[in-house]
């Protein structure tokens, strides 16, 4: 079984899609999969986990540490960087098994061949931790200069965020201290497992004299502590780094080995998919929060800063069942996030005037809305656009709803409600329940004025996906009260009773979008009238190609192009509620007319295709979920601003796709079972799980399909 | 009394707003005020009312007749016209007494000075008539070469309109008939005081050897027909014109007088005032239907094809009250306009999901809706931009309820109502009253997502405006149930004791924009939220002088500045709501954040203002309105699209800040009083109006208030 990527060559223009595919991580940090000379100009970055700052009028974002790794070799005074000094070989490898990322890189001197290697990873057996080793090799002697350093001079989108750096060097272990603007501090250490000639400002000189086929190597162990850990994370930074490179790295790989007993995929006749599959995997793992506490994951993972680091829907509704089949543990951190976030959810409903619980769009610590009223920069003006991101997209309370009632379901852990899950459903049913409007023209509750997934039509009325999720978070609201129904201390905190008996009667005259004659299903009132133009003709509209497709001037906001999934969300989420025949008819007007301009889409009709039985329509979608990283050249920019980075909700909505479409993995009261629906060219699939505590396998043959526990 | 205005010189510049100031016409026609050389390059139009075509996917927009007064006059094969031979001297003049409008042009030609003058006529008399006469005269002997023809290659915006056209000549009387696109015939015939020397294709050529000093004169009796009008509209133009231009003069003038008997305005000590008033009422007099059909008046009047010569509320809120003051009869065709085009307005409301009558923003015959839902081409893109004008602008309705209210006020003629204007008003309360929502988070009944008399502001919830006129509506629907109430046969057709029972609990907890603390009424939810931009700091965004304000993208769109009056033309309409107090306050907040867009926006800004007491406050905006026309430089872009010609609202809002602010003329169970608020230079006002069939005159001086049949 194939568990590792690699290139050759170096491509300017690779870089940033190599930063992400190289990517290491442990939840706590993403190390981006740059080279070691490089610098913010190659958006090298070190992006640290639920930590924030907003410089002057900037958008608020996560940080990034100064980069520990930061290494450069130079000969006879020439910096040996590829970006300047091309290379005679040059390739990075990951082996995603154990999150080892490295590199080979062989100058041609005047003297000889040089050869740098380098390996990093991040351990995740303590995630403040990452390891670095460096290896010289010359066919020649030569003398050399290695710098190793920690470079503060780190990139931001809206940056800068740090007022003041400092160097230190103790023991042997170069410390940098980061004051963050809006207070606060990071610290990055950096140990050398040889004691070098000099120390200057944050960097560790060394000038071995290289023997010809002589290897010199220099391994580190950084550590990376911010002030929201502990109080004196320079002393931790410092302290923690002491170990050795090669116990780090074993006691990681140990980590890696337990992920991987409960989560391998093995695809017998598909290496691609069966690549593709746990390399996505692997990107979540990195993403994933292990601390046990109440975080989440931001939309691109810890790849950078695009989307503010800040968290969406796509946790629940794309990333959450991955961790609930493999490390519960790790699902519950994400939904204890939601639980903290609660203040922020309730003052951001009451300062739109609504009732209840409206969870932020872009949601940062405290559940802060780090969503812009002004999304978009318009490409002709360079002014903001109004976008309703923030304030009308209220399927996100949905969503948390959804996350938690899937965790009851999988794990049958009521805690989580007791901890605070019961008062999140009953103040998000408030806040649906606040949203109801009743047309006098049609004497029914509907919601108004809402954008659905499919962002490029704004305040559209009965967008079908949010109305209904209103109607799964109404009835997950008797669900719970029927399971809490002896908790009075309960009871008395959310008030579910009450709330119940007011909403009852509305949840009866409620209106949710149904299939007309032709079996389809308008996303929102008056879809059906827009213009039916192709995707072609509405591409050719533009004239920019940077342009932001939706709104009342994009290209897309006046015609039936979407740009995700959005009935297909549904359908694909509540596939009980139709007959196959809907599923698929749905399926087949939809996605012609959707643009996929995100990465939560194609997932989302690759399960729907499997509802309705079809893996091969499937399977493309599948893939390229899947292959988020691994392809690259995904959309780069919304209007001008830099939306780049993973998707680790593409992972998740790939294994989604796996485990509930192709294997057809499904509980009915609380049992799984398999109803597999697998691509014809799959010989064998093996899928593992997590159910009560045991790893199940999944094995699906040709015609047979069988559970077992591991 | 000065009853005159003129210009000397000819700039290119000015020929669109010449066009304008010195248009004549008589409800029927309206013929720009170009010269007689002039073709559709200098914007030359007879444009007519109440008639349309479409061609190809243009826009539906009214016929500009084939032009019966072009005339070339020629020397030595050289034709003078003065754009492309500068003349020695050129003046235009307009006796706006009497409608005739004239020019005098001097050329310097190598045998001496000629000089050309022409005066021309719209008949008041007989609406199909127009008059001209042309006069040459040189200090020289000359010969001189005059074509007196029919134009028939018309300026159009959306055209062409003509299939084919066909040249005739009978009994010396020249004939045009044009064949419109989509069916129909316009028929133009020219008459000639002197035999021609020869006939051409469409031309009379006269030859005349001119003697030093004496005058060469031609006159024509010109007449229109169309189709719509009668079954053979080319004989009945050529019959038609047969009398002499004196007598046709002289019948038009004793119309004029009449016309001038129950309208003259009198303003001692501001003769620019009484000019531009006078004035601004011989153009609502020029574009007045007087056949006594259902026929209104398009928004620039009869002055081209801007805004698709389509009636807009402007007949009702703004128009209507000068004609029920001085002409009912006038007011009565506005009014049956609305009547008749009742069934457009219940298929519009249908198309949208609503009930009742849901009026044409912009309305063509029948009630066809002309407005685009994409009324504005972005300069950017050129693409054409989505705006909710035509379904969102849902004050339309109540505009015209307004108007029939305000007929039987005045006269006390309750026949209209019998005629199908109870069924209007009931059928326009089933409109509002669908259009009501309830939203559960407030539990009342309010109207959302509409756009307000402030088309910046798009798809708003509560706009005040909006709001009270709903109201209005029902409380209309209350009176007319009163008055009707033993009329079985309405009670049949219209159902309003059954309309009535719906709507009263509704109109009980119907929610009103109040004012808050401050005293100010918010002009829609959130209003009070957006950025309060400075007019200049909105300006300085601009990045193309045509930039559309409105809307998400515009530079107004997400800030206070409105295009027009909003909130204060709620509290013209209705001043008896608040104290004077409020009325102030309202004014001075909403006026600095008001661009004027519009020219609906300053007269109601005058009238307000007239209505807390500050006649100096009101005066420059109530001279804004009143010489719309003759200060020209109005807007004429939006985004791309042409929007110039006449302001009729203009004018008759004008006229009401004159006759209901200044003159305070109010009614009182039926009875006239004024209460005057004149600013403080005008020594002496002096005002008529009709009542109860007879002529009043309202002589205000100082402190002193006089009322009386004259």
């Amino acid at each position: 079984m194939k568990f590792e990527i690699s290139k050759t060559g170096c491509d300017p223009a690779s870089i940033p899609d190599d930063g992400n595919r190289f990517l290491i991580g442990n939840g706590y940090m993403g190390v981006r999969g740059t080279l070691e000379e490089f610098t913010k100009k190659e958006l090298a970055a070190v992006n640290l986990a639920g930590i924030y700052d907003q410089a002057d009028d900037g958008w608020r974002e996560p940080l990034n540490a100064p980069n520990p790794f930061y290494t450069v070799v130079s000969v006879n005074g020439g910096a040996l960087r590829v970006q300047d000094f091309p290379p005679a070989e040059h390739e990075q490898r990951l082996d995603f098994r154990y999150g080892l990322a490295s590199r080979k890189t062989v100058w041609n001197l005047a003297k000889g061949r040089l050869t740098l290697r380098a390996e990093r990873f991040a351990s995740m057996d303590n995630s403040h931790l990452l390891g670095l080793k460096i290896t010289l090799c010359a066919n020649a002697d030569m003398r050399v200069k290695l710098e190793a350093g920690i470079d503060a001079d780190v990139w931001d989108i809206h940056g800068p965020h740090y007022s003041s750096v400092k160097f230190g060097e103790k023991d042997g272990v170069l410390i940098c201290e980061a004051a963050v603007q809006s207070g606060g501090t990071v610290a990055v250490s950096r140990n050398f497992s040889l004691p070098p000639d000099e120390f200057m400002r944050g960097t560790a000189i060394y000038l071995p004299e290289l023997k010809a086929g002589v290897e010199f190597s220099l391994s580190s162990v950084c550590a990376v502590y911010t002030s929201k850990d502990l109080q004196n994370p320079a002393e931790a930074a410092q302290k923690s780094c002491a170990g050795s490179y090669e116990n780090l790295l074993k006691a990681s790989k140990a980590r890696w080995d337990e992920i991987w007993d409960c989560s391998l995929v093995e695809i017998e006749g598909d290496e691609e998919a069966e690549l593709a599959m746990n390399y996505s995997l692997y990107h979540l793992n990195c993403v994933a929060p292990r601390g046990g506490g109440a975080v989440s994951i931001a939309a691109r993972g810890l790849s950078g800063q695009t989307y503010k680091g800040a968290v969406f829907w796509d946790s629940e509704i794309f990333m959450l069942d991955y961790f609930l089949a493999s490390q519960p543990e790790i699902a519950r951190s994400l939904l204890r996030y939601r639980i903290e976030t609660l203040p922020g959810a309730l003052k951001k409903a009451a300062s739109y005037g609504w009732e209840g619980a409206f969870y932020a769009w872009e949601s940062q610590e405290g559940g802060f809305d780090a969503c812009s009223d002004y999304n978009i920069t318009d490409v002709f003006t360079e002014r903001p656009v109004r976008t309703y991101f923030k304030d009308k997209q209220a399927h996100i309370s949905a969503a948390v709803v959804w996350g938690i009632m899937r965790y009851i379901e999988r794990t049958g852990d009521l805690s989580l409600l007791k901890e605070g899950g019961a008062r999140v459903i009953a103040e998000c049913a408030r806040f649906y329940k606040s949203l109801l409007v009743m047309p006098n023209a049609r004497k029914r509750w509907e919601i108004h004025d809402v954008v659905g997934p499919d962002e490029y039509h704004e305040r559209v009325n009965n967008n079908a996906y949010t109305n209904r999720m209103a109607l799964f978070v109404f009835d997950a609201l008797e669900k719970i009260s029927e399971i809490l129904q002896e908790d009075e201390k309960l009871e008395r905190e959310c008030g579910i009773a009450a709330l119940l008996e007011e909403i009852r009667p509305l949840r009866e005259n409620f209106y949710m979008p149904k299939p007309g004659e032709s079996g389809l299903i308008e996303q929102f009132d008056g879809y059906f009238s827009l213009e039916d133009a192709s995707l072609a003709e509405a591409r050719s509209r533009l004239k920019d190609p940077r342009e932001y497709w939706g709104g009342s001037h994009g290209v897309a906001g006046d015609t039936q192009i979407i740009k995700q999934a959005d009935v297909a969300t549904m359908l694909a989420m509540f596939p009980q509620d139709y007959p196959e025949e809907i599923l698929r008819r749905n399926w087949e007007f939809y996605e012609p007319r959707t643009e996929h301009g995100s990465s939560l889409s194609a997932c989302m009709y690759a399960l729907l295709a499997c509802r309705f039985g079809n893996a091969e329509a499937a399977y493309p979608f599948f893939m390229k979920s899947a292959c988020a990283e691994l392809r690259g050249g995904g959309k780069q920019w919304a209007g001008l601003v830099y939306i780049g980075g993973t998707h680790p909700a593409a992972a998740g909505g790939a294994w989604k796709v796996l485990a509930q479409g192709f294997a057809g993995l499904e509980y009915s009261d609380g049992k799984p079972s398999l109803r597999p629906c697998p691509p014809r060219h799959w010989k064998r699939l093996r899928l593992r799980f997590i159910h009560e505590g045991q790893i199940m396998l999944a094995d699906i043959t040709p015609g047979k399909a069988e559970l077992k526990s591991k």
